[in-house]
């Protein structure tokens, strides 16, 4: 019997990297999908890339910049600084890409069907929940129904990692022996990552409740 | 009070032709968001140029053709012939582009939270039932589950044609007293249609039930 497929979005950041390596070590063939949507930078598909390679395992890069004609006001996608200091409601907000996770997991689901891939596979975890309503446990069973029905082909949606938080992933990723240095969280696209951003700061708490040290260098 | 907007998703074929112009006439602001995805030909698109321009309608043509990468084998984006002759099951799936309609409408909704338009319309109708999954009606009901819970603005996916045929959709809109001289509907994109690929067919068999001829000229 043929090992079975599924997607992973895969952005290079931490929670989508262990995603892409839980699936692999469930036996899957695992086909990874990046998104350029016009990331501030784009040194999470570097890492992307440089993964994937290393693993062998199939990736595309898609470049879907030309939905920023439509979708605006994003602090990730346009100038706007993005905020410093730990996650707060209303700074966060600046970070929501209108529909974004909808838009990406429809482009997903499309490759499924067109590899015959039983399931999609993206990081949406409990920790984004109180700021991205598209990270909820409800968006994520109600895109489960429409994706039953919405081709011949039923595509499930997986979050393995939706009523998880960031300390519980990485403590996840860690048991699988995972390199943390083969990811990228900041929010800036520098040489060292700043360790002031949002992003950052969650990292660093993930590995402080892990007991463990970033591998990662930072400014 | 000002005016309601609205995202009509417009091919510039006589369905969506006729959905722009109905929410028109309910006294929407419309905006008009066109999809190159890679379409055998751009020949509706220039139609859909032409009709937005004469009625001074905001519209964007997004080129999401990049995903190409990731959704293959229609005959609609790729060089697999056309087929000839009526709808019909065996031939006609050629032309399903996989998760086409999910895709579409998270990118129109993401717009629609973007410029806070209350709605996304598309012309989906009954013809289509058959052989397109997400034509249907449970498609559309499910879809609009998860664009209320998606993000922070609930939007309202309308096909107002979900239960109507070819030939109610022409009756409406030739009781609005469109012109559908401003609407291309065949598969393939020459200098006139072709009068036998399947929407071609349809097309004449709508005007034919409403005892009209089409004003489009044919080879």
């Amino acid at each position: 019997m043929s090992t079975k497929k599924v997607v992973i979005i895969y952005s290079g950041g931490m929670d989508s990297y262990t995603v892409l390596h839980l699936a692999k070590h469930e036996g899957y063939e695992v086909h990874a999908v990046s998104f350029n949507y016009g990331q501030r930078h784009s040194k999470e598909l570097l890492y992307a890339e440089k993964v994937t390679r290393k693993f062998n395992i199939p990736h595309k890069i898609v470049d879907i910049s030309s939905i920023n004609q439509l979708i605006a006001g994003s602090s990730l996608t346009s100038n706007i600084d993005v905020p410093q200091g730990h996650y707060e409601e209303a700074s966060m907000k600046q970070t929501v890409v209108p529909n974004r996770n909808m838009i990406l997991l429809s482009l997903a689901v499309g490759y499924a069907v067109s590899i015959k891939a039983e399931a999609v596979y993206f990081g949406a975890h409990s920790g984004d929940h109180a700021i991205y309503p598209d990270c909820r446990t409800e968006f994520v069973s109600t895109m489960n129904e429409v994706c039953k029905i919405a081709n011949y082909e039923a595509v499930e949606v997986r979050a393995p990692f939706l009523k998880s938080d960031k300390i519980e992933i990485l403590a996840r990723g860690l048991a699988l022996n995972l390199d943390y240095n083969d990811t990228w969280t900041c929010y800036n696209g520098r040489e060292k990552a700043c360790g002031k951003c949002g992003a950052c700061q969650e990292r660093l708490e993930a590995f402080a409740g892990n007991n463990m040290t970033d591998p990662l260098e930072y400014e």
